[in-house]
């Protein structure tokens, strides 16, 4: 008889650890898995992080939010930089120091999505202001400017395929 | 007999006619409803439409190309009109007569088109360049520039959504 309440609450206590575990693992599954975000946030946040990595001079990290794709355009006040490869090489060679790139903020920033008529939105447009605090100053850039990007929901996120900056 | 033969002489000469009618509005139909461009085709002719309307001084004309939109987004070098009228009003104050507006080109047309992931093709960019031969000059425009362009296949056809000129 008392091994018989012994191995019932053995039984009950392993049942209860069980559930526990199991709570805990959906708990962690739910952590790990955010709600996704909206494509208004996804795009914002987006933003957020190009203006971090330029902030921290990283050009390759602020090109992060651009296709990589040979379609991929840059626009400026008066020559068009064609080619993800291309765009790179043009920020490299127009900042070539944390000095010259500065602090980076962004202002006044309009986001549209352009859904399709299957009620799925892959592509939006964004125009907004730049200024750039800086003591240094490079040939060909500006202080401050308008730019509208023009972005792509692709598989890896939103992503920027045109950028026009003047 | 005569007469059988008159009824049936009439009867061929009918059928005939009914014939050649029906082949005729098939005709009609035919040249009312050519075969539909391609999406690069139509956004092409939408460009050369805009030229032409410039080109005779009819701004209006001009603005058709654009959707008429409270979202419809001119983007110049140093501000943002939003909205078809603002921007509409931008091109009147800007070109206040032919001789301002002078003969426009465009040229080093780009035209991307953006297919949505159900292979339906609702939005495109275009970059290219302008020129304005003109005598004429008015304060804030200018003979030359870069552009770039959204466009949106909306129901009305192809139209621009957003215009960044620079």
């Amino acid at each position: 008889m008392r091994a018989w309440v012994l191995k019932l609450a053995v039984a009950a206590v392993l049942a209860t650890g069980m559930v526990a575990g199991a709570r805990a693992q959906q708990s962690n599954a739910k952590a790990q898995q955010p709600p996704p975000l909206t494509d208004d946030a996804a795009i914002r946040a987006a933003l957020d992080e190009q203006v971090t990595a330029w902030n921290r001079g990283d050009i390759p990290g602020f090109m992060e939010t651009y296709e990589d794709s040979p379609e991929t355009t840059f626009v400026g006040a008066t020559s068009v930089n064609k080619g993800f490869d291309n765009v790179l090489q043009r920020y490299v060679k127009g900042y070539p120091n944390k000095d010259v790139m500065g602090t980076l903020t962004f202002s006044k920033l309009e986001i549209r999505l352009l859904p399709g008529s299957n009620g799925k939105t892959e592509y939006a447009v964004v125009v907004g202001h730049f200024h750039l605090e800086r003591v240094a100053k490079a040939e060909g850039t500006k202080d401050d400017g308008i730019f509208s990007l023009v972005w792509h929901k692709s598989p890896k996120g939103w992503k920027i395929v045109l950028d026009h900056t003047s």
